[in-house]
């Protein structure tokens, strides 16, 4: 950059003195230092930087995945509903920060944390999240993210022919080309699986002759104009609570969210989804969308994608796939047939900020063909023209951070051999712990693993035998119910190592029973065999405190 | 921490030893060095930060806009698809970074870019992503996010504050009760706009006797229940356009969206909107909500909310405000009583990202009534368990990241007087800009800044006598529209300076007439008047040389 685009420190100084408001407001010098242009060699944000780096190093080196403060006493510390008057510097608000909240915060990047779906992330991140900040590009237009437009197409490109490898033809057709999109960058997979349902409710109760389409007319009319008695969704009863709320926001309501039952592997009974969609065609009822699922929240099981394209297909429907989490294993040889059909998807859910291992608001959804968001394009003549490049124009948000910048990143800095590794290493590492699990007394395991996720009880000693003996009674399973609920609670509390836990329903006797599963998600780099076992140790070491 | 908690460099090399799966996969010993835990001096994530500070540094200092490359010419450096196979390492790909996408990307915080609602930043927020970044806290449960559960909700609770101003007994009650919703933090005012209909939609046609309500039973159901011919939503015709998105995605689709017309200083018509109510009520249309804008997207301008709030309160309608832009104005003493009637609306849309001055991806929705968001809550067994004080219960996001950081610590380091201090300097000095321009006979000021956004246009020099006399012809106006679109255009390419451009639709001669408006968004506190001189006197350059 020339020099003579730079403002010198002279310059810089005149900032505040031309600045003629200053003397009515006694904090205005304060605040315009916050503002100087950084020079991090010499400037206050430089001894922040240095700070904050500390309690940063210190934060991520930790073991234990949380401090022991009772919840009810942290929120105490946090009661205080007045902006404060005058800005407080920054060495006390950090200060403050360090004893009340990054303290007790909880370690996502502990080994020992092995029970959500966030985990250590690489350190390239950090850097690129402070150049994220520092360049502070708007997404939404060319005209505040003029590289950043391309750039986060490309990336979106890239993975989207990772799902759908079509041709080199189609790729230099629609990376660039501000009609199509292949993909959309949004803050989480909850908002990319409403926008697939979106696009799917516009397209398949589109405009017609006169009517003017769903966008526009609304759903009652739409269903009136088409002929049908209502609309639906239908899914596996394990679909993520997304579909929920995408269900409720488009207007059908969370009642036409059709659960399927699943099988004993927790994928979706393809007998019952079959007879579902009859049932939805012979009560003239449109099917919006048929939704499978790579990649349960509770325990990472996978919907035989192929054949619910099958069952999609013939019923003309929407095929929507939601791999928030399992969409990654893409990357690997080994598994990536796990994800069979999903090539065959309308519209694909990922996460970044999952399998991707990049920081928290990365959520993406793609599209089979490049024009079906056209169905959601909304316009306005200050920015998003017709035919512009604005991204922002078929979105579900508006402005929003340059987060492209990780993912680009992170398939070139990992690569798609590095996520390889990093999917089978965590799918290796979960048969592990599977086969600890069934080899020690202590624990019974609920389900063979798919892939990096694992659900199993732990029995108290005076159950075992009936355990093993299969005489559980009903009474009992609740006992064991209480018991796992208390652990999970007493080990979250304690910090050491953490698990979740979730409830898993079972048939049983013609009856449906609740299991309080504990849960465990091995996702962590960093996480070795050495502390699988010794967050399996730690659980057993609080039982027996419990059991007294 | 204690030394004990945090794993020796010993123990770190062991974790790549340990895992055996290393040997298989050539890349597995690159990949597991980016998540080595962190050690800021001497590991290779200390060189990343030393290299990429070096890139930030002169990025914050530009004194351009952006570089003037074709965006045709750069979206060819951005046509590849594949995912590179091995990964790059950091320096490649960080001289990529800078040569392909920094040094093309718009620089928001130069003080001449002053075109759009993105700015430059407070030099805290840096440290701070950076922090944010590898805390990688998920708000969605307190499992991920301890403290920063009760954390965003004090930042949230402290704007409530400011907006509606109710007694410590109703902010000691309600802060840190996980029953209340004071606010949601989302990634944008779009989401905020949409949460807030959302709620209105389901508070006002919710469960009754053995009616579920829209929520679970969809909105053609709820119509019938409720005996309406349809439903709207009512506002300014000046409404974000974020209304559009959620009027279709709500069901009721874009052409209930009722558009106001507005006065000659863009604001709501009253008599109009009065109208517009008791047209609805005589056609038995179901009243959603009411919209008042505070802060045009366009102009700045802020509707008449005390006026609304009678409206929507003799309707028995939720009132909601769109205060993205204008919201923080109720920090400033001077200039607060423009947001008169805030106070009384169901709800409030405010952008941290805009004029609090913090990152991108920080949108806020208030609510006078800590219960109104129970309309949208969803609950999930894995998570977000009824009752618990999980965030992400009441959202329509769902994993997201701790951007509550920047909110509370935006309120801490710049303060009450501070964000004053930043409001009250951004107007004064787009009164300067407005006096200027009223003073040059190359332009013309479009309408009196209510605010800090300003419309005005150049006028070529063969014209100015006619618009001076306003005997201006249709077509004349058609000519200085196209000339304005050039210049605005030329100015971008050229990337010394910034504005952007609109449309205003002006009556005139009972005939609507579209005037190509350039547009002036005065926020970046490193704006001095120089620099708003500069930007003009380089539109005039660029002016002349098109006149040629």
């Amino acid at each position: 950059m020339a020099l003579s685009q730079q403002k010198s420190e002279k310059t810089q100084q005149n900032l505040f003195l031309e600045n003629e408001l200053t003397p009515q407001y006694a904090v205005a010098n304060d605040v315009m230092q916050l503002f100087a242009p950084s020079n991090s060699l010499v400037c206050t944000e430089a001894k922040m930087t240095i700070e904050t780096d500390v309690l940063i190093d210190n934060f991520l080196n930790a073991i234990n995945t949380n401090s022991d403060i009772e919840f009810n006493s942290l929120i105490e510390t946090f009661a205080d509903s007045q902006v404060p008057v005058n800005p407080a510097d920054f060495d006390t608000y950090l200060e403050y920060l360090a004893n009340n909240v990054i303290n007790h915060s909880i370690h996502t990047s502990s080994p020992r944390f092995i029970g959500h779906m966030t985990s250590a992330l690489p350190c390239f991140v950090r850097p690129l999240a402070k150049l994220m900040t520092a360049m502070n590009q708007n997404v939404v237009k060319i005209e505040t993210a003029k590289a950043f437009s391309p750039y986060e197409r490309q990336a979106l490109a890239m993975i989207h022919r990772l799902i759908y490898n079509f041709s080199d033809k189609f790729y230099s057709e629609h990376v660039q080309n501000s009609q199509s999109t292949l993909g959309i960058l949004v803050s989480g997979g909850t908002a990319a699986n409403i926008i697939a349902l979106w696009c799917a409710r516009n397209k398949s109760l589109g405009a017609n002759n006169s009517f003017p389409g769903v966008e526009k007319a609304g759903l009652p009319a739409a269903l009136d104009y088409y002929g049908y008695q209502g609309a639906v969704i239908i899914g596996s009863e394990l679909m993520h609570f997304s579909f929920e709320k995408a269900a409720d926001l488009l207007g059908i309501g969370t009642h036409s969210l059709i659960k399927i039952p699943t099988n004993g592997n927790n994928q979706v009974d393809l007998v019952a989804l079959r007879q579902a969609v009859a049932d939805c065609q012979s009560k003239n009822l449109h099917i919006i969308a048929i939704a499978g699922v790579a990649g349960t929240t509770d325990s990472g099981n996978i919907d035989s994608l192929s054949d619910i394209a099958d069952i999609a297909q013939a019923a003309n429907v929407h095929f929507h796939v939601d791999a928030a989490w399992g969409g990654p294993l893409i990357f690997s040889e080994q598994h990536r047939q796990k994800l069979a059909g999903i090539e065959r998807a309308d519209s694909v859910t990922i996460d970044g900020h999952k399998q991707l291992y990049l920081p928290m608001g990365i959520g993406m959804v793609f599209m089979r063909e490049p024009h079906l968001a056209a169905s959601i394009e909304k316009n306005a003549s200050y920015t998003m023209r017709k035919g512009s490049f604005d991204l922002g124009k078929r979105a579900l948000e508006g402005s929003r951070p340059g987060m492209a910048l990780f993912l680009h990143a992170g398939l070139h800095l990992i690569g798609l051999k590095g996520y390889e590794f990093l999917i089978d290493a965590g799918i290796e590492k979960t048969r592990y712990m599977a086969a600890r699990i069934n080899a020690m007394p202590e624990f019974e395991l609920l389900s063979e693993p798919d892939i990096n996720l694992l659900l199993y009880r732990y029995i108290p000693q005076t159950l075992r035998d009936v355990v093993v003996k299969k005489q559980l009674t009903e009474s009992q399973n609740q006992e064991i119910n209480l018991f796992n609920e208390r652990l999970q609670k007493s080990q979250r509390q304690a910090g050491r190592s953490f698990i979740s836990r979730t409830i898993k329903r079972i048939s049983c006797f013609e009856k449906e029973i609740s299991v309080t599963a504990l849960r465990a998600v091995i996702a962590n780099p960093l996480t070795t065999k050495e502390d699988i076992d010794a967050v399996l140790n730690d659980q057993i070491q609080i039982a027996l405190d419990l059991e007294v």
